[in-house]
């Protein structure tokens, strides 16, 4: 079924138990590895390519040469009704930030309302991810965290000491798909730049700069410059904000002390993340808040489109069809990516190749 | 001293002073008037100059036709411990969005996190202004409204249903300012084009584009076109998703049934806002927490420098440094502008007329 050139697909269920076993293998314990497999697969069933099973060679590189705590004793430090800081202990960020955001729920079901901090994490994945999970106990959910390396400058700045950044929202509705946005504050993530530069594409003008400024559009050369902010100043300053709550906050890294996980595999990350989880009946009665939310949500997708647009989206919406068509489908992966998996397997001797 | 063309300066409290007699005479409380001349006055100290006295004449308007509810009964409708939903009653944004700020800092103090939504309200004037205020108190703020008039269109789409729905950040820190972040949605704010208007001056390209998708310079035109999101999708996803949290969780308007008021001086605009306030002590001690703002900062600012950029700034430092400058010196005025005060200030029969 290998044919060269041709994504492979494989059911979603078939690569989660893929991605436990490899993690297993590597010396996570069981459920440990159950959690970051669930997470993974969740991101890659929403088409979020960068930030499934496509981290999963990289993961297992930091683990190997001891860049994770395989046993973390992840726990709150600090902690009230309605707020926590938790200390992921160097843990796989999957399984802190599924720890953070069950805590922030459970809080929430509580009080109505709960913010959760993380420091000592490591790359949890998808932010969408995390950000859904409050929705199904009908609450919003917020997710913001201080990427894993530094690739964009302060605004009039050359100097790449700010990450992506990412913010994701989410929002329950009725009939209607929840809402929920995940955005970089960059123009793009890096994750973008790294599948251009691994399918062999370029990349678009406005992703990148040099350091002189002009345009690059070589995403193998994106160590010479830098990402661009969403809105100049503005994307700009919603960073250096998402930095200082995901961050600073929890005694997290934000800055020139962000560890770059693509350069180091062993440094402690001191990775930062935040969720907030709200009860919607705080404000209206559940189902008053679904019927206007779909109310909203079709005339947003009903209003009158440009010449030449199908169709308009509400932010997540695309992802939730995607997570249908791959469950229903499955999951492509291009036939590099499934050797290199095949290899890792191998080297595990692991019976599950992914033949 | 009216040289014509040249700004007229005029110190801050002269013109708090007579922003209060001039809603006093229309007929607000006078206790009421003096919150929405301070919060107003505080709009124009941090130079966001189309959000303090320059929107005076438009809320007497409002006032005098019915648009207001001068006797509002601003109140909580539901509560509990970290969360309220306050009905405005109609009554001056300024007055509700204070109310508001100050009840999620109460509740903030004792729990450590509250989230305050409004709605039947108005006009608030600049975010920050309400996002700062928890900074007293060793707290963050975050502040979203729904815009209180269309001028976007949903991403792919040309009808304009969505507004510039800002959002305002604000975090405390120790030796350095405070870091307030406040951006509309949308690459700049409705208030922008009004002012570009007014002062005569045409547009860059990027602001507006018309519903051929051409860019539109003109800002006299710009009922022909519309505004363009931050960022593309990313910065239309924002928007929808403040839209919903200010919006519709509060039973406020968010889409077609935003009232535009600049059209429409009598229709109840329902405007929705929201406040959040949490303690940063939840999480670090404050000095501690203070200590690592500042080093942060520092790091930013003091980062390399793209070639001709004399300095880096961080969110809400120019508006930091513009407050002292213009508490010293004054808030500059176009004499056009004056005159408009001048005539209205006559219309009520004030002896103030800003002579």
């Amino acid at each position: 079924m290998a044919v060269h050139g041709t994504a492979r697909v494989f059911p979603a269920r078939r690569l989660e138990t893929f991605i436990a076993s490899v993690l297993a293998a590597v010396g996570l314990p069981e459920s440990d590895a159950a959690i970051c497999a669930a997470r993974m697969t969740e991101a890659d069933l929403r088409g979020v390519d960068t930030h499934g099973i496509f981290r999963l060679p990289h993961y297992c590189q930091r683990i190997r040469v001891g860049g994770i705590n395989l046993r973390p004793a992840v726990r709150p430090v600090r902690e009230n009704a309605v707020t926590a800081l938790v200390d992921g202990d160097n843990g796989m960020g999957h399984v802190v930030m599924t720890y953070a955001a069950q805590l922030a729920i459970r809080k929430a079901s509580e009080t109505g309302l709960a913010w959760v901090g993380t420091f000592n994490g490591n790359h949890a994945g998808a932010g969408a991810v995390y950000s859904t999970m409050p929705a199904a106990h009908d609450m919003m959910g917020m997710y913001m965290t201080v990427a894993n390396g530094n690739h964009m400058p302060p605004w009039g700045g050359v100097e790449p000491i700010l990450g992506t950044n990412p913010i994701s929202v989410a929002i329950p509705a009725g009939d209607e798909p929840p809402i929920a946005l995940d955005i970089a504050t960059t123009v793009v993530a890096q994750g973008k730049v790294k599948l251009a530069a691994q399918k062999g594409e370029s990349m678009p003008v406005g992703w990148m700069i040099d350091r002189k400024g002009q345009p690059l559009t070589d995403p193998k050369r994106s160590a010479e410059g830098f990402l661009l902010p969403i809105g100049g100043y503005k994307g700009y300053g919603l960073n250096v904000v998402i930095g200082m709550l995901a961050g600073v906050l929890n005694g997290a890294a934000f800055g020139r002390n962000v560890v770059d996980f693509n350069k180091d595999f062993v440094a402690r990350n001191n990775s930062g993340h935040m969720i907030l989880a709200m009860r919607v009946d705080n404000f209206q009665p559940v189902d008053a808040f679904k019927r206007e939310m779909d109310r909203v949500i079709r005339e947003i997708r009903e209003s009158q489109r440009m010449d030449g647009v199908d169709r308009i989206w509400l932010p997540g919406e695309m992802e939730y069809h995607k997570i249908r068509e791959r469950q229903a489908n499955g999951i492509p992966l291009s036939p590099a990516f499934v050797d290199e998996l095949r290899q890792l397997a191998g080297s595990l001797n692991l019976s599950d190749r992914l033949d």
